[in-house]
Formats: structure tokens, C-alpha cells, sequence
């Protein structure tokens, strides 16, 4: 039986965090103080998964993006949106998977979030290694990152 | 200088994809056709991040959830939403990583996807290894999942 199709349907998110410092590798996150029973037990985790709003590219033309030449690789290839990092997409959603520095009350220091200061954040996850983490997946050469982190 | 707060913003997302067939452990992903350039050079990889919208869950109670029993792991234990994977939490996104079995047109076949029939799909991404990929990261105990995939 089909199911009824999602094609033209939305559906809307809140912000739960924002990120407030970016200093070199490092930036600190504030969850919105209304959030922070969320927080329970995430210093238990080396590393989290974070869901960012590029919000600097909310806007029709980027969401309507569906090729780009993404950049900071080996070499530039035009490439699809759903095989890429760029935020330039549909939904302008970004996931970085991040080391937790710190937790201290609301905020969060962490290292390797690729995000903007001031960059709204939709949600955190735990990194779980026995389901995200795929050593030995395979990518195509060209998106290796020239300047790794 | 502080940046304007997120906190009582909201945004608006779309959906590019559904699952549209779940057989044992594969799921099959139809991408709407208005999206299908976005998958040109995704047949490079091996392995995908797929964001769906836990859309039973998009309801007022289960937004506002910030503290769960996850289910599924070695003890129960009362923990944040931003510390587990439990689909209710303030936007309801769920992310998996998958393995890609195979592409054809706008149709992918994947394996791991822990979403239901029907799921709407808002973003698929890329698995690279080199920034994905943390094989020592730590975790609590209790999140050992009972019946591993």
C-alpha cells in the first residue's frame, strides 16, 4: 500500500543551543537554558555529533542547490549535494562529529566543529562507535581534505 | 559582541526523500524527483548518513521531552535526550548511519536504517571516514545496545 508521499510537506525546527566562542579548534556551545535537562549524562561521551543551521545559507537560491564544486579538496569536482559536506542543500542542515572538552553547566567545549559563531544548533547526539564509526569506509579520492583537522 | 538569540526562532525544514520499502535488515529510500541531481557521485561511497524526521514522534509531548529510559541498552537508566538517541527530543531528526548497497535512479538501497516505513528523509550525507570515523571514542556502559546490529 503507498503511503501518503512527504514531497510538499514542511515541518519546522526550534534551536535548542547556539554556538557563542570559536577560538582556533575549539568552540563552546550554549544550550538555551530551557534545554538543559537534555544534558544528563552527555559528559559520559568523548564525543558527540552536532546538527547545526547554516544559516547564512537559508535562503531559496542555496536550498535550491543541487550540484556545487566543493571545496577544501584535493581536487573540484562537480558533485552532488547528497554526496557532499556542502551546506548549500535542501535543508541547510551540517553535522560535525565533535571531541567533548567540556561540560559545565549549559555549556559545552568542544573540538572540530566546523560551524559559525553565532550558528544555531538543532540538536547533540552521543557518538556511539559500534554504530557510527566506519573505519574502513570507502569515499572517492577527490574529497580527501587538503588541510586536514 | 553577543549575537542575537536563536532560542525563540524557528525554521522551516523540507523532505527529500521517504522510505518506501523496509525488508529485514535493508531499506529502500525513493528520492523525490526534484532532488535527483543531488545524488549524482553518491555511488562513490560505501557508507551514507541519513537524517530522517521521526515524524510519530512531531507532536507537542515529545518535543518537550528532555529525559527518557532509552530502550534497547544493557540497563535502563533516566537519561538526557541530547545524551541518547531516543527519537523524542526537540526536533525530531534521527540519524543512522548506513551502508549503500546499491543506487538506481532515485532509488537507494541501503542496510542499518532504524526508521519505519514511510519515514520522511530531510538529508542524506556522505560517510567520510577521516572526520566520521572515531573507533576509541567512549561511551557509558549501559548504552550497549542488547541485540547489536
Amino acid at each position: 500500500m503507498k503511503q501518503k508521499s512527504w514531497a510538499d510537506k514542511k515541518a519546522e525546527v526550534k534551536f535548542v543551543a547556539e554556538v557563542v566562542e570559536i577560538d582556533d579548534e575549539t568552540a563552546t556551545l550554549r544550550v538555551y537554558s530551557q534545554y538543559r535537562d537534555g544534558l544528563k549524562d552527555v559528559a559520559g561521551y568523548s564525543h558527540l555529533i552536532v546538527l547545526y543551521w547554516a544559516h547564512l545559507r537559508d535562503n531559496e537560491d542555496e536550498r535550491r542547490t543541487l550540484l556545487v564544486f566543493p571545496t577544501r579538496h584535493a581536487r573540484k569536482v562537480e558533485t552532488g549535494v547528497f554526496a557532499c559536506r556542502s551546506p548549500s542543500r535542501p535543508n541547510p542542515i551540517c553535522l560535525c562529529v565533535v571531541k567533548l572538552l567540556k561540560v559545565k553547566g549549559c555549556t559545552l567545549k568542544v573540538k572540530g566543529l566546523d560551524a559559525e559563531l553565532g550558528s544555531p544548533v538543532l540538536d547533540i547526539k552521543p557518538y556511539h562507535p559500534h554504530s557510527d564509526s566506519i573505519p574502513n569506509a570507502k569515499f572517492p579520492e577527490w574529497t580527501l581534505i587538503r588541510k586536514d583537522r
